[in-house]
């Protein structure tokens, strides 16, 4: 199930051979798992010696999980089905305007009821998991502080819970780490077992894989790497300490330094970009700048992770094409020499990381038993930041097909 | 063989509830144990109720292995048998003039003839570990780097597998990550799955415990950390880089802003603090300064990593008293508050650090199969520096006794 579900389609003799099972073990459990409509099975394809091998593929509304975010300056929605399948998705935009918790938690259950009437003809949904733009403690699932959403010490999971009332567990967790685990799992990452994710939008936060597996830190804390202390003289960030990378390397960064202070977005990165491809000197300056404190924080975390990759999302990955120059530049004399082979590569799953990841956290659970439907809502699973995930059982590597 | 070899003796009643074995199979496994001279057993305590369970203890002269250690002011070798004991022990200065890996290793080879000749009654050694200071590859075992040192792609297992001519397997690690893990297994970091140990001399490095197991990264480079970019305005570094923490917080800063630039060496930092104790402001400004700095680097980390504890060794260690009150201050303004909680506690080890866990990265290899006496140089095993340690089996906290 789980070969199915992370790499696609797969013909019964293929999990013969991933599973190590002989082919009428893996013919019983197909048998079982298509009678729980779990997976479907085709046909294989003709021209191949000996009779072809039935193809068997994972049946997106075989279980599908509802996937909410909830990021400064927007929120979205969307079910996801078994293979990863987005069934369905909506998103809307979110004044940065420190609306609380309560009232986009009840703007977000509103697109969420939209999405599911559209959906009243198929199996209900099996899971909500929700990734946040913020600090998340594994404890209970609660959101510890989300610096730029204005937010400390919310109970998420429960007013998530409360607000659908659909009676299924509820995930939560920190929108970066989540959108690791997708390209992980789906992207950039795939195969990759020592991976970090930059994300880039105002704040600045990190996913890491090492050894194959999430880094979560004592409490799930780990890769709040916005604030890291690179520039000691630097500007006051909002988190109170003085010269955060982010301060020097987030949106905000980019537009004063273009002169283009006050709201940011992507519509304004965007226009700064076509400034720079038409040769303005102070934006073409703005994005080396931002290229060269890029390097410096991938140099801090190039010299404690040694990682074999680095995908860069959000906002980062915009500017990459532009800032790649200076970003090689300066990483070359930052780097000690064994440590600088390192690739940068774009973020492959663009906005929809996030869903992707927080519906693989749900997924998680299910497929260590995928006979368990429908899942039970067990308090011990609001707090699933720390799982550990499908990585950890499947050959990545062999799933880069 | 596990648990008393890392948790010290323990009655077969203890070893029964620790593996989940009866006590028959328990008293099998200890007898063939006792019959390969692996362990030791004596009477248990009398005064508990029914009769009193043997208490099994390591052979320290079981196995034994020859434990070496290349810094840049020092070499050393030691003995170290099961269960950790130190059976004997040389330490030998080290000029900090440049001396050629063959002249060192020469010399090293002396020092551990003599320790050897002393234990001419004994079973011979069974394994060569080395810590070095230095990036340590871990697909070949050799040092790709000792900045310090002033060296650069030295094959060093085959160096000292020729050179001592044991024939016996030969392992080398980073002296940091070697040092990590006798403090993760023995020292400041039993029990704690998310440790991270700061070693300082003039140069700085790391050794990472994240999720209970050593964090190596692509190549074993991870923990270079004396290399993060925390001072961008700041000196050039030995490494070619502008504004390395090393540069700040190494002891070359220490005896620069004390006004003792110069040979350094544990005496002249045992001045300075002695300086500062006699209330002279030039001593007492320095240590502050170190302990800021300290501060600085540690956020990184602690941002980046979230561990539940922090080690400091070395000279950091020395320090560590005098840095207390400026090191905390900084650390408030700079960490965002749910990561505050990281504790941070000198090492335990003390200088014995890298030499126990090199010794414990070749107990590691036979532990997997404690009846393989004795151990043969298998290729793989010159180049041990990612291997996963015995903590992944032990419960590291139920041996915090």
């Amino acid at each position: 199930m789980r070969r199915v579900h992370l790499a696609g389609p797969a013909s019964r003799s293929d999990l013969a051979n991933y599973t190590g099972l002989n082919r009428s073990t893996v013919g019983d459990l197909v048998a079982e798992l298509t009678a729980l409509g779990l997976v479907h099975e085709r046909a294989g394809v003709r021209g191949v010696p000996g009779r072809p091998s039935p193809i068997v593929a994972a049946n997106p509304n075989g279980i599908t999980v509802l996937a909410l975010e909830i990021f400064n300056d927007s929120i979205a929605a969307a079910v996801i089905g078994l293979g990863g399948r987005i069934l369905a998705r909506a998103r809307a935009e979110r004044a940065r305007d420190g609306s609380s918790p309560e009232a986009t938690v009840a703007r977000l259950a509103g697109i969420c009821r939209t999405l599911l009437e559209g959906r009243a003809d198929q199996p209900p949904i099996q899971a909500i998991s929700v990734a946040v733009a913020g600090v998340v403690r594994r404890t209970d699932g609660d959101l510890v502080v989300g610096p730029n959403l204005g937010w400390r010490d919310v109970p998420l999971a429960d007013l998530i819970r409360t607000s659908l009332s659909l009676g299924v567990p509820v995930f939560t967790g920190n929108d970066a780490d989540l959108a690791t685990l997708a390209e992980h799992l789906r992207g950039a990452g795939i195969g990759c077992d020592d991976f970090v994710c930059l994300w880039g939008e105002v704040g600045v936060g990190a996913g890491i894989i090492a050894g194959g597996r999430p880094l979560s830190g004592r409490s799930g804390f780990a890769g709040e790497v916005g604030h890291l202390p690179l520039s000691p003289e630097g500007r006051l960030c909002h988190c109170g300490a003085r010269g955060c990378w982010e301060t020097e390397v987030g949106e905000d960064a980019l537009l004063r330094r273009a002169g283009r202070a006050g709201s940011g977005g992507p519509l304004v990165v965007d226009l700064i970009l076509a400034m720079a491809d038409a040769g303005d000197p102070v934006a073409i300056s703005a994005i080396e700048s931002s290229g060269r404190w890029l390097a410096i924080g991938l140099a801090a975390l190039i010299h404690t992770l040694n990682p074999e990759r680095i995908a860069l999302g959000g906002f980062f990955a915009t500017i990459l094409p532009y800032a790649r120059d200076a970003l090689t530049a300066a990483l070359g004399e930052l780097a000690i020499e064994p440590l600088a082979v390192a690739t940068i590569v774009p973020a492959r799953l663009g906005a929809d990381g996030p869903l992707i990841g927080a519906a693989e956290l749900a997924f998680e659970h299910w497929l260590d038993d995928p006979a368990s439907v429908p899942l039970i809502d067990r308090p011990e699973w609001s707090s699933a930041a720390d799982r550990r995930v499908a990585a950890k059982e499947v050959d990545a590597t062999r799933l880069a097909i």
